[in-house]
């Protein structure tokens, strides 16, 4: 490529205005190089302290952050490369990788290992952009800065937390890449555990990055091993005109037992946890596109109002980021029974002049920052890994699992219900809608 | 006046349709007599017993109620008149008062002398049409349905409870009969009283009525006569073009003392309130009109975010039922400070067929279900009075209990923000704004 195809290139799907996009393009340049050759490494750097020199770049202010959107396969030649030929001594340097952080325990602690090797852990920032999003960075605010949450957040008043992210997409023409992976390593292991850290960690001694971490693996190493007992596994096949996981080209493995599809019940070891099941619920080719975070308190004791329904709080990470609680009121108007609604903050209906950045944008000004609040310590990924590494070796290795199918299009496999009642999730939606409901025709709980 | 007459003057203000105004006259009627008069009453009940045959009430079925919209001074000869010519013994009777029941303690207790010695209690209903008020009736519902509320409902929790009542209007033409009462038993000895016994009091067994009222007043008996040292009076003088309180025609004493706002601190004196300030607010002629309930929370004890406010539960009794938690979030985008917003149930923008009684509706509703949960009993109403009293005779009797003036049409007695301050209530509304708000100007505590 030609520094002008590149441009075109990287900036072809961009609505700025042009003169923002004439800004971006000044201070964006492409040079070619090979992974394993020194001579393309010091090509490369010679290169960049071109640029800095005509931005007049003091010594001492030759700060370069190295970002590895990479194979995993090439992690750790092209880390050697940098090290050796393009890292600065008199300035910082930042190195941010892109997951997969290895298939397992072993293999990430090896690429660790490697890494290691080369870069401080403090030079290190391993991504997590589900860490970047607004209503997940939000999950610590609403916990520590409102007694209203703090008060209630543990296993005397939470019943069970459901985290779930379901994609509408299958794997269509990925299905190659994916099978390596499959759901478990794609989204649950990473992202969504941990979003579980950010609501069952302790309170952090302060908002330093370090504190937080620490509190994250301090809960995480809470959490046994996944048993294959409280996981709930399914590959999705073709229904509505849409193929099936196993149509799909470029699988190799027609016969795949991968899945697309699981529930996954942890458990959290300690004072405030112990009973409170976690239920994680991720997917692709399913009924509707949506990320939340659904905390159900437990039922009220000896309540007055019979067949009032728990109330829940949610946080709906995407689409459109809103906190809501699903609470009981009398039913108005001249009954005294009860009614479901909710207590609502739509962001986008909300805050008039509101900019949320793309998860990556808030992520990479993080590091510019030195701040490793929103990534991932190496410890951290250990335990994570320790938590699902056996569980993986058993769908990898085990036939006789369960694999359960389900429609494309569908909301998973038929099991789902039961599995989360299995646990204790009380599902009562009669009646309520949103953003509108009818007063009318409420579920209610009549005054004897 | 005659019977055209009569329905012509009660119907001429209601806005229904010629068809339901036709039913409405179909079934209403007028009889005219004297209070104290025998053959008035004797007359009266054989009006009545005619129009009972006409529809064809058996014996047994002769049920009445008697509904006092009167002048205090005639509530005994009216009821006497009404037991002696017009009570049935083959049927129901029930007795709805008005307020007000007395002046002080010793005239209320005379008053429900005289009435008990003609009507059982059972019989009695003392109207207070703040019960009737949909977001009153709420309280208990959202109080004991929702483990969210209950579980935080304490001193523990909540650092302060303010009930306020304000009014644009003054006392125009009517400054001759509020002189006699004063602001303090117009609307704050009966209807605000009533709504901070059903904020403080302890779970009820049941939703009987009787169980309902037991608590009621056994939270009321845990409250000391209020002190002067926690009273704010005010009495509003002309401004915007608006008369004083004493430039009432109507007036007799020209230099009277009777405030026309108060905002008073009662204690409850109780394992769950014991410390807790609740501030009732009261006024005519203020800057606009409403009625809440606003529960304000404690600070979070050792904060990660220095600066957030507090959480605050707001009840909105009218204008437009909503109720609404004041709480903190990470301000939209790149920044990690606080914004505090809210979460939101606005009653008219989330119920599409909601039709919100009159309160006088929905308690005539209850009188002929013969549920006393939402009227006054008598050992309640002397209770209210005896946390009245003292403070009610003070005020009428000594000169040197300093009365602020207010201009019309302001927020009170300037001393008001002090005094709120007094007690706690921490003010911190910057950058807030409702339906919608800005980020970029949030009061935000930054991260360090």
């Amino acid at each position: 490529m030609t520094q002008e195809d590149y441009l075109e290139r990287v900036t072809q799907y961009i609505k700025d205005s042009e003169d923002e996009l004439a800004q971006f393009k000044a201070i964006t340049s492409y040079h070619s190089g090979q992974y394993d050759d020194d001579a393309s490494w010091k090509s490369l750097n010679q290169y960049v302290t071109e640029n800095e020199d005509k931005r007049g770049c003091a010594p001492g202010q030759r700060n370069r952050v190295y970002y590895m959107a990479l194979p995993p396969s090439v992690f750790v030649p092209v880390s050697k490369g940098v090290k050796k030929n393009v890292y600065v001594q008199d300035g910082v340097n930042r190195l941010i990788v892109e997951k997969p952080f290895g298939m397992d325990t072993a293999s990430s602690n090896e690429l660790g290992k490697e890494l290691g090797a080369l870069f401080t852990e403090n030079e290190i920032y391993r991504i997590d952009h589900y860490l970047g999003k607004e209503m997940v960075k939000n999950v610590m605010t609403m916990r520590f800065s409102n007694i209203f949450f703090s008060q209630i957040w543990d296993r005397k008043y939470i019943d069970n937390v459901q985290i779930t992210f379901k994609e509408t997409i299958g794997t269509e023409g990925r299905g190659g890449y994916f099978d390596d992976f499959g759901i478990l390593r794609d989204v649950m292991q990473n992202h969504l555990l941990q979003v579980l850290s950010l609501i069952a960690m302790e309170r952090p001694i302060s908002t330093e990055s370090e504190a937080i971490r620490d509190e994250k693996v301090k809960v995480l190493k809470c959490i046994p091993p996944i048993s294959p007992d409280d996981a709930l596994l399914g590959q999705y096949v073709a229904a509505n005109g849409k193929p099936g996981y196993l149509d799909d080209d470029t699988l190799k493995n027609k016969k795949s037992r991968t899945p697309t599809y699981a529930a996954l019940t942890l458990w959290i070891q300690n004072e405030r946890w112990e009973g409170v099941p976690f239920i994680m619920k991720a997917g692709k080719a399913l009924d509707t596109a949506k990320v939340e975070i659904r905390i159900q308190f437990r039922n009220v004791a000896g309540s007055l109002y019979k067949g009032a329904p728990r109330n829940e709080l949610v946080m709906r990470v995407q689409p459109r980021e809103a906190v809501y609680i699903k609470f009981n009121n009398k039913q108005p108007g001249l009954s005294y029974g009860t009614i479901q609604s909710d207590l609502d903050l739509s962001y986008h209906d909300r805050f008039t002049d509101m900019k949320i950045p793309d998860a990556y944008e808030s992520l990479i000004l993080d590091v510019l920052r030195n701040d490793h609040s929103n990534f991932v310590r190496d410890d951290e990924l250990e335990t994570a890994w320790s938590i699902f590494t056996p569980l993986l070796h058993q769908i990898d290795q085990r036939t006789d699992l369960p694999l359960h199918t389900y429609p494309y299009g569908s909301r998973g496999p038929a099991e789902l219900d039961a599995f989360v009642r299995k646990y204790g999730y009380d599902r009562s939606n009669a009646n309520y809608s949103w953003p509108v409901q009818s007063v009318s025709h409420a579920n209610s709980s009549n005054k004897l």
